[in-house]
């Protein structure tokens, strides 16, 4: 399946590269684009990661569990977003999060040994690629170092941002209150009372077993 | 100033190039040698990193400190280590952490570009970079779902490890106990018979306004 270049310009690894450049990978990458309907999953936690998948259309639902499978993360996001870069090379080969089609989505993936052959050729898809696993190594080092809010409702908004990929947008924290105090080391009723300042002001929906915060960036 | 292919090959990055390759880079390429003396500055926090500095020989103290300046940790670790190559790309080009010579020191960098024209020629370094990076990145993004612990001293050594860059060895954490408290969120009294439990357990030697972890594998 072939894409052409100004489909390929909105994924973030090719960003800067010519009219030329793009319409020559176009040609001679094989790309594998996929159709997702409503609620399909994209790709799978703890599948092996064997190709760079970015969704170019729609909005994705991404699922983050903890390792003891106590609480997971939801995350909304719209495309274009390229699903877990770093699961490319390293250590750790599989996906952390399962990636949903939450709209219809389209998504198109390159296997690891063309975006090599790809990595061979263009300066530019290197850089950005260094580029957007640096970023994101940096951002995920500077979390510890923050200073600790002692504020609850604040704390509780820490625990979600520091879980997030996707800086913006709504997410769905699933979590037992009384887990959730577990976590942050308070009691139960601290953090009950804490949610539902949170909920009175709007910062975040309280349901059972569910915090949804509407907008993370407004948290 | 020239390296030879034996000293080269110690690099992680140049982990698995052929001594015909090394020979190769250590003819067309600039490296900037540095002896440092006892307690001499290699990087300085803050400072711009434009050169991937290795150091090859000795015992290296690096001391991070936490973003309002109320903590910092201390970590030692033997030569050969990659300073921050995560800094050299992305958004955040500059130092975390501090560098000093422990022992006698030497260090090798070599600039952004000439690294550039590396990657361009040799797909082997490109890949162990990647790696390298990625490997970090995976490591941190896992560790905000790693279960809590509920006991104490269980999370003061999480403390320590989810700040420590080099996951074994020595470590000072210069903290007040009432600042340790803080973070924690928990009273000083408890720290404080923590670190004692901790201290009379021989996992830490506990000083005043500092904790000390003589292997923090055995943590």
């Amino acid at each position: 399946m072939q894409l052409n270049h100004k489909e390929l310009a909105g994924i973030p690894i090719f960003l800067g590269l010519s009219e030329k450049d793009l319409t020559e990978i176009s040609r001679t990458t094989r790309f594998n684009l996929r159709h997702h309907k409503k609620g399909g999953t994209i790709v799978e936690e703890g599948d092996a990661c064997t190709s760079l998948v970015s969704v170019i259309d729609g909005w994705v639902e991404t699922d983050t569990y903890s390792d003891n499978r106590a609480y997971h993360l939801e995350e909304l996001v719209q495309a274009t977003q390229i699903l877990e870069p770093d699961k490319l090379f390293g250590l750790s080969l599989h996906y952390h999060s399962r990636c949903r089609a939450y709209t219809t989505c389209e998504s198109v993936s390159i296997s690891k040994e063309e975006l090599t052959q790809i990595f061979e050729r263009y300066m530019i898809v290197r850089l950005n690629y260094l580029n957007l696993i640096c970023r994101r190594t940096q951002l995920l080092e500077r979390q510890p170092w923050q200073p600790k809010n002692t504020e609850l409702t604040d704390r509780i908004a820490a625990f979600i941002k520091q879980r997030s990929t996707y800086p913006t947008g709504r997410k769905i924290l699933h979590i037992k209150m009384a887990q959730l105090a577990s976590e942050l080391n308070v009691s139960r009723l601290d953090v009950s009372n804490a949610l539902s300042a949170m909920n009175e002001a709007d910062k975040i929906i309280q349901r059972r077993g569910m915090i949804e915060v509407p907008a993370l960036q407004l948290l």
